[in-house]
């Protein structure tokens, strides 16, 4: 019988098994696993591994009960978390089969013609893994873990509902904007306070006409690439760095040009050889608290970019999405070069309110209309509301009290996962700062995200952050996400699996 | 002197002119024109028809005024509505200069080099005006007033202001989903509110899981398109049609096909032989109270297109932003097809409430998976305070109420508008229907909108809906904004100047 196969089983523990089909996000973490866990946790692991072929049919209920001296009650348990992961399918009176791949759903989609069209990509160039929206929808699962350590952004108890409450029914109370279409540019209240933290907080130099709104930084970096490239054009991106940032330039049919990302910036050696051989339009980059190392620019390597961006003609987008954690003072290009050859991207989200989906760019005169036409004709506007709301936190200083207490207690929280994720075996790749530590495992961090996810913990494997696709034992961790110590338990057990299983 | 010009002027009529530099969009109205209005309106005719070149030097105020024998404060008017108006610019120490024209902006853009890179086009293929961008800007001026008969939707007076506040007060007590990003298909409360909607109101069945929410209808088409299409592909659109479609799809690379649009549907035998010779992937139309003539599709065409698309495997994307505002049952091709060959996208903005940018879009499943993916690369998750105002409003029975009465005021405001716009000397198109008229003024519309956005009236010319670049006497008119009578005055007057011009 090809198609089946007797599954390797541990000793029943006496753990009683849940009967209940709960998807395993929506699922509380526990420290101790269940006998249907651990089952799930080997299926899932052999799967993953590719042991289990696409296809192949999971034993019946009955039948694997049977043969590892279980209730059917723990195979129905195990095969019902195997299915909320996406792992197996049920099939109607034929039982449980191996899916294919998620990968595949996307890769069969635009991605793939997309990339064929572009012609043969230059040596360096490379294309985003096919699977990164799928693993990045798995972040956004609306069942995610209050507390998942992969999140992108703080947990919900340390953001301020209060305060996003009373901005909003002031703003409510102040403004008919609804009722029209409202200002392509972006609500004038907020660019004029945007223009005053740019020049007064950060050094950043421009009038509220040089700010365009945005529906957050995400859509801030699709507007600026949607107008300033062109399909095949090839693009510097930081390597490691954001998996939506290089699935979407690939989907539209960018070059990828990875540049390894040190302590204080890229390397800017490998930097000047990809400006000279590809002659890239536009470099994407954290600068500050860059995700996932959490590195930021030194004021040395800031300046020599600039000297790069100008001898190659380069344009340089500046993403500074984790501006309000950083430490003060840390250098933006953006100030720099007077957004000269710099866009500055930014947003709420990371401090403020994600679903709120505020965002902006600042860029040259010029270029601030051209971004303009670029929004109208993909959203015409974006909603006045929220971006008043922003607008009355920032002139009340209200954000700016709340940031700092956000980042006295981001620093505690990094001080203790810091310690627990030592004790769990873990080393720090980079030295731990802002809101991620970028975690050396030991293990092949894509199979431990599977491990943790069947056992209700969402984690953010390596892979996600590489330009190149690759195998990596790294993974990012969110400090404030990370405080749970039954997060480590589950992480030590399945790193024990895993390493167990490299050695049998 | 080449570079100046003696203005033909009127004879003073008494009335005094204006000296403060208000941005004509800003000023009100009014049934009779100044010294310093009746100066401009000629000299921005003079500017369109080429009559003056960019880059020609007007007189020195001081000479305009001794050529005319009018005060210098009369010509400073006129000089300053020019200017408000984009037509001539102030060079310090210089004096003012025809501008160059704002075709060239946007022109200099991406649009240009992004066409260029598609290849040759094939004969009936047809990029949009260069400057459409330019000309959709300024409908969205924050100046514009308020009851612009060229506006694409209701004046705020229309809406309900009250019902907005209470559906947002109403969602803001009772969620927290601002502290989480949400998820990517968008609000569940709406999508299974619009899914009700879709089945009770319209007969197009459809699952929660198969809309997808968006930011407004545009943004909506925008995700529709970028998930389908590829740079180059060839895509049948309405002519006339809405300009923003045809700038984002040009934009986008695409080759744009026009289909005459007549009352029934769109011209059949033209459609089948751009589909043969082209095979294009998308038909991209508004079925019900078409923009910008009102028609709403037939039963048999739209049976006819879908035996098209399915003989050539093309895919439809419905339009269907005026849903609110049409007679009940009138057929969508979403409900003929059962979503199989058609993507239907709609929202609120004509409706509801423009600047919460609610829209939406209902797919095949499998679609709808790869829509939420684009939608996520460009924006992660849209606002979900709007989205659930939304669909508390659509619960309630509260939009359809608000839509009732609103249907019943366009209807009488349609009746004063026809009668006006005839005593104008306008004539019909188009079977008045719907929120807008498709009106020939006799005169060409782009110089006409030119003279009247001088006495602060926004029109919307004809050549905006035409994918095809083209000077028409045609105008759009929105029943609901065009019914003071001192615009039809101006009109009269605007066009009475053009005539003669034409005659002299």
């Amino acid at each position: 019988m090809p198609d089946t196969l007797v599954l390797p089983m541990p000793a029943p523990s006496g753990v009683p098994a849940s009967s209940l089909p709960v998807p395993p996000a929506a699922r509380p973490p526990r420290s101790s696993t269940t006998l249907g866990e651990q089952l799930a946790l080997r299926v899932a692991d052999r799967i993953q591994r590719g042991a289990l072929a696409p296809g192949a049919r999971l034993p019946s209920v009955r039948e694997g009960a049977r043969q590892h001296g279980v209730s059917t009650s723990t195979v129905v348990a195990a095969y019902d978390r195997l299915q909320a992961q996406g792992l197996v399918e049920a099939r109607r009176q034929r039982g449980f089969f191996v899916r294919e791949s998620g990968a595949g759903r996307i890769g069969s989609g635009t991605t793939g013609t997309s990339r064929a069209g572009v012609g043969s990509p230059a040596p360096a160039a490379v294309a985003a893994p096919v699977d990164a929206t799928a693993l990045i929808r798995s972040m956004f699962h609306p069942g995610a873990a209050p507390a998942a350590p992969g999140m992108g952004t703080l947990p919900e108890s340390w953001l301020d509902r209060a305060l996003l409450d009373r901005a909003l029914r002031r703003t409510l109370a102040q403004s008919s904007e609804a009722l029209r279409y409202g200002d392509p540019a972006g609500d004038e209240s907020l660019r004029q306070a945007l223009a005053r933290r740019l020049g007064g907080d950060l050094g950043i130099a421009a009038s509220a006409r040089q700010i365009v709104t945005t529906l957050g930084a995400t859509h801030a970096l699709d507007v600026v690439s949607r107008t300033l490239l062109q399909p095949g054009d090839a693009v510097l991106v930081d390597e490691p760095g954001w998996a939506v940032e290089f699935a979407r330039l690939t989907r539209q049919g960018m070059r990828l040009l990875p540049v390894p990302r040190g302590p204080d910036g890229p390397d800017l050696a490998v930097m000047a050889q990809l400006l000279a051989e590809h002659r890239p339009k536009l470099y994407v980059t954290v600068s500050v608290l860059h995700n996932p190392t959490g590195h930021t620019l030194s004021l040395a390597a800031a300046h020599q970019i600039l000297k790069l961006a100008e001898q190659f003609d380069l344009t340089i987008v500046e993403d500074d999405t984790y501006a309000w954690l950083a430490p003060p003072h840390a250098p933006r290009l953006a100030a720099l070069d007077g957004l000269a050859r710099t866009v500055y991207v930014s947003g709420f989200s990371k401090i403020l309110a994600p679903n709120w989906r505020v965002g902006y760019v600042a860029a040259a005169p010029a270029l601030a209309e051209r971004l303009i036409d670029t929004k109208l004709l993909g959203t015409l506007t974006t909603p006045g509301l929220q971006e008043r709301a922003v607008a009355w936190c920032l002139d009340q200083g209200l954000l700016r009290r709340h940031a700092d207490r956000v980042v006295q207690r981001l620093d505690s929280a990094r001080v203790r996962v810091v310690r627990l994720a030592q004790e769990a075996g873990c080393r720090f790749a980079a030295p731990p700062q802002g809101l991620f530590g970028w975690v050396d495992t030991g293990v092949d961090t894509e199979r431990l995200a599977g491990l943790l996810a069947t056992a209700g913990w969402l984690v953010a494997p390596g892979s996600l952050f590489h330009a190149t696709p690759r195998a990596t034992t790294l993974m990012r961790v969110n400090f404030a996400s990370a405080l749970d110590v039954r997060f480590w338990q589950s992480f030590v057990s399945a790193r024990n699996t895993l390493l167990a299983a490299t050695r049998g």
